[in-house]
């Protein structure tokens, strides 16, 4: 039992996430982003959230599907969260394909492609988005059409040629973090009775993947691993992301706790604590977006901003080593993010919240929305915490 | 007859600058990025001079092959940049082109391709290092592979999807000033007597190609074009580089000046004029890297940094601008813009010159090469500036 102190800490911040989720991010997204005319949704939205760019981005598409989906399926069986998940999928599936399964980046306003990247996440938020949308319709072939979208997408993550990279021989066998964590994070999500023992299976050589990413000795995650032993002299095998490291490390403990893995919670607990002290700016508060394990700067030029998605990430991931662990250490660490977090990003004036600082914490950019800030982070890591927050405080009584 | 006054600030920017490209910049790349092992230079330099990735970027060996012997072509019969020139020439030729004449973005150390872009950039550089290498050494056959591939590379730019990027329905028409400003500037550079009415040719379609980027009316050049009226409603459509338009503004001064077309020459001259009104900072000084012309920030994480290459390019642009019109007003721009640069950018304790800044200033990077910045916009805009100079002062006397 909590001692009575902490409980009210939680109480607190289940008023105010509640507060912030169903009373601040999700009517601004549904105000805003849908497209009555066309379908799908504007993700490009300016400060008092009008329109700015039209185009449809498939990345925030399918995550604006599945995190209206998820509402509905775990929250509240509102008509309206429903109709703004079909509004998202019934464009989806008519635009954001070609005929051999791969998924465009981007569309224009009407539905016609625009960009197409030379990897697999567009498919993978496709995929995510219809999986949590066919269990909200109750529509198996939804489901079916994912699932088999997967496994195409799944061969593709091991040949990147499949997808137009052509595969060259300075590269060795480089692997890059984000591709086994989307993986793993779609698998956990999209797994049902039909398929489970099938995925256990692919999640096995997954988590052996991440782990290649991890260097114990060193207590660094790497975002580009190699079997090229000359990698690490170069800026692509030095390069650390540590809220992205740190959104893994959650992701881990899930499957950790889906497992009953004692080992892998470890990982993963360390994993958030290395990423954390080390991608915390000890002059200016706040995560740095990228890291150089050898150098004072890394080569990107925005390696020094304060993005909202790492912050977000880590509030979630403090708080669910917090639930796991009892340790009061990740709650002060939770409640030290979550501070900044809300005092940095958030518009008090026109809803939602900003998404990019310099590092010291000033505002470089206005929009709510735009090429990859939609509904989804924030209101993820919201819904997520809120969920854990309800579970400890009933346990604690 | 320059009034003594000018004559005199001429002389002292002459002093200043020959000091800096032959013993600063010149020397700091002679030191530091030659690979005697294998060939070729290393571009990745630190602070110091140290290297911190060993990869090969195409668009620097390029770059750096061209300004050797651009130095050697012009300035003096020096063995040791005849030698440098070499260098990366050699390295590149046995490395940097596939069987279809395609370059690669960069390769390892030894020569193993590492990445390639669906882009036309690494072919230009190459062609154009060649090309200028081929002068100092008397080898017609180098300089006639250089102009072969330009053939091939000139007919990829009008189709994307020879260099793997498919045509979707969505993009309409779109067009980006990068391609015909570096094809214009290319062929400026390499051309000789025996193509000169067959480039000319080319000459007259890339400069309509470069003016539909221009509206007069606005005062805006705009980086992409579209036929679709809606890409004005898009981030895309609306973009400005600033130190991009100014930099094409000069190409443009340059051809007016060949051509004897004075309408040319007042559109370059607009360019400028309207392109730094706009992109110069009024509250911290020094030039923004992106605008919107819509909005008070475009979407790019780095649109408000401060690099090195648009100030350099501006600094040639007013120096030209200044000797074509004998207008004071530009001398001033000149000496504005030279000394933000030579104050903010230059590293007088390691040598060579930082190239990244945050808006107010402050050094985000201190290394002095890097993916993107090698041996070439610094000593290209002193040398031609030196060029300049001597001529202005020579007429004046």
């Amino acid at each position: 039992m909590k001692v009575n102190n902490e409980k009210n800490i939680l109480e607190n911040y289940l008023k105010k996430f509640k507060k912030e989720l169903y009373g601040n991010i999700i009517p601004f997204w549904m105000k805003h982003s849908p497209d009555k005319k066309y379908g799908g949704y504007f993700t490009c939205l300016d400060r008092f959230g009008k329109v700015y760019d039209n185009k449809k981005y498939i990345w925030l598409q399918g995550r604006q599907v599945w995190m209206f989906s998820k509402l509905y399926n775990t929250v509240e069986k509102k008509r309206e969260w429903f109709e703004m998940a079909k509004l998202g999928v019934d464009f989806m599936r008519k635009y954001a394909k070609d005929a051999s399964g791969r998924v465009y980046f981007s569309l224009t306003r009407e539905g016609s492609p625009f960009f197409i990247q030379r990897k697999i996440f567009a498919e993978c938020f496709y995929i995510m988005g219809l999986c949590e949308y066919s269990r909200a319709a109750g529509d198996r072939a939804v489901y079916n059409e994912a699932i088999g979208l997967f496994w195409k997408v799944y061969g593709w993550s091991k040949d990147g040629s499949k997808l137009g990279r052509p595969n060259l021989s300075g590269q060795g066998n480089v692997h890059s973090l984000s591709v086994p964590m989307i993986l793993l994070n779609l698998i956990e999500d999209i797994a049902d009775e039909s398929n489970l023992s099938e995925f256990s299976v692919l999640i096995d050589g997954l988590l052996k993947d991440i782990m290649k990413h991890v260097d114990t000795k060193r207590q660094l995650v790497f975002e580009n691993v190699s079997d090229d032993s000359n990698f690490k002299s170069n800026s692509e095998g030095r390069l650390l992301n540590p809220g992205h490291a740190i959104e893994c490390g959650w992701f881990l403990l899930n499957c950790a706790v889906k497992r009953n893995d004692s080992k892998l919670m470890k990982e993963a607990e360390n994993i958030i604590d290395w990423s954390f002290d080390l991608g915390w700016d000890k002059k200016h508060g706040g995560l740095f977006y990228f890291l150089d394990s050898g150098r004072t700067q890394p080569t990107q030029l925005e390696w020094a901003m304060k993005l909202w998605w790492p912050h977000v990430e880590t509030m979630y991931a403090f708080l669910l080593l917090y639930s796991l662990t009892g340790s009061k250490k990740y709650l002060d660490k939770f409640i030290k993010v979550t501070d900044y977090t809300f005092s940095n990003f958030r518009d008090s004036k026109y809803g939602e919240w900003f998404g990019y600082l310099d590092r010291e914490g000033k505002r470089t950019h206005d929009f709510k929305g735009g090429p990859y800030k939609g509904c989804f982070h924030i209101p993820r890591s919201l819904l997520f915490s809120i969920q854990l927050l309800e579970n400890m405080i009933l346990k604690s009584n």
